[in-house]
């Protein structure tokens, strides 16, 4: 199972924003919808062996939402109708147990730690000047990302004291969706490689 | 200059698509917007070195819009942002030569012929039976890219009249804007080997 983690450092666990202004008030949930495209959406269906989970720190006590493409519905590219689905997530009133939302996606109060703590390694992290993503031959594992704010000195510290490798994606500072985008498409492409071996 | 060419075949060119429903009103113009994003937009800034034609058939008389990154401002990578400001060009009168709307963003009649024969070779079309794009050395040339709908075999004839070279992302079948990423990526990395050859 692929896996990747956006953390959104002032992303709103309200359902209390506006799908006319995503940016503008919802702590930049626009940047984990994208990100949900990026993981999931292929050009003809869902990615069904990804899982993405959003965990949102800008409200009072954090949440997180997970989205797995193995039985996910009504996800479509754009922007919009994906925030009207975590929309609908966050409006439920939730405990620190999984409440299905819609088909695929399930949300919970609690945040990175403990999330991590219920993931099987090996985990990455990207930072700017890690090992070359394409260098690495990287496992299906799980991708932990930030969102504008990158990850904080204490996240950067919960995933190395887990084992977490630090990995990089070239000379340009991207914007996370960009980079699972790229990570998705190195285990593509690891994936037909291995699959090749096999066969012969 | 890098230059991607999105060929909208049921995009809208008038101005009265609504901000609220962009798939459902304007052609899937949230397409093209995903490409803009893509094309030109890095974590802090704009890439000033890319250029990203949108070729709108949607209407009575074909319409394009060109995404010039040197001078491109008020470009947010969410969605609605960029399609307010297509929105903005596409409610200008215009006729067969470029008429700027915001800074950066220019518009004209006309479609994929007439752009092609003004553009610089190499060219480059995307299909999945193509030479894998990361074997191809690619330059930064023209890429030619089609919507959800592909580009059709008069487009293809078109592209191959002019000499362009066949490219494949891999195995899985991908949306127009993730393959943007794909190949702004490549020749991220090619850039940074010439000019590491340069310096040896």
């Amino acid at each position: 199972m692929r896996t990747f983690v956006i953390v959104g450092h002032k992303a709103t666990t309200s359902a209390e924003f506006s799908l006319e202004d995503i940016p503008g008030t919802s702590g930049r949930l626009d940047i984990l919808c994208r990100c949900i495209n990026s993981g999931l959406v292929l050009s003809h269906g869902i990615r069904h062996d990804v899982a993405v989970y959003l965990v949102l720190l800008g409200g009072e006590i954090p949440k997180t939402v997970w989205l797995r493409g193995e039985d996910l519905r009504h996800l479509n590219p754009d922007e919009r109708t994906t925030a009207a689905l975590i929309k609908k997530a966050l409006a439920l009133q939730v405990g620190p147990h999984w409440t299905r939302s819609t088909p695929g996606i399930m949300v919970r109060t609690g945040g990175l730690s403990s999330l991590l703590g219920e993931l099987e390694p090996p985990f990455y992290m990207l930072r700017e000047d890690g090992q070359d993503a394409r260098a690495a031959d990287l496992a299906s594992g799980v991708f932990v990302l930030g969102d504008h704010m990158g990850l904080d000195a204490l996240e950067e510290d919960l995933l190395l004291g887990l084992g977490a490798n630090i990995i990089g994606l070239g000379s340009r500072s991207l914007h996370a969706d960009h980079c699972i985008i790229l990570i998705n498409h190195e285990l593509d492409r690891i994936e037909v490689r291995d699959n090749r071996e096999l066969d012969s």
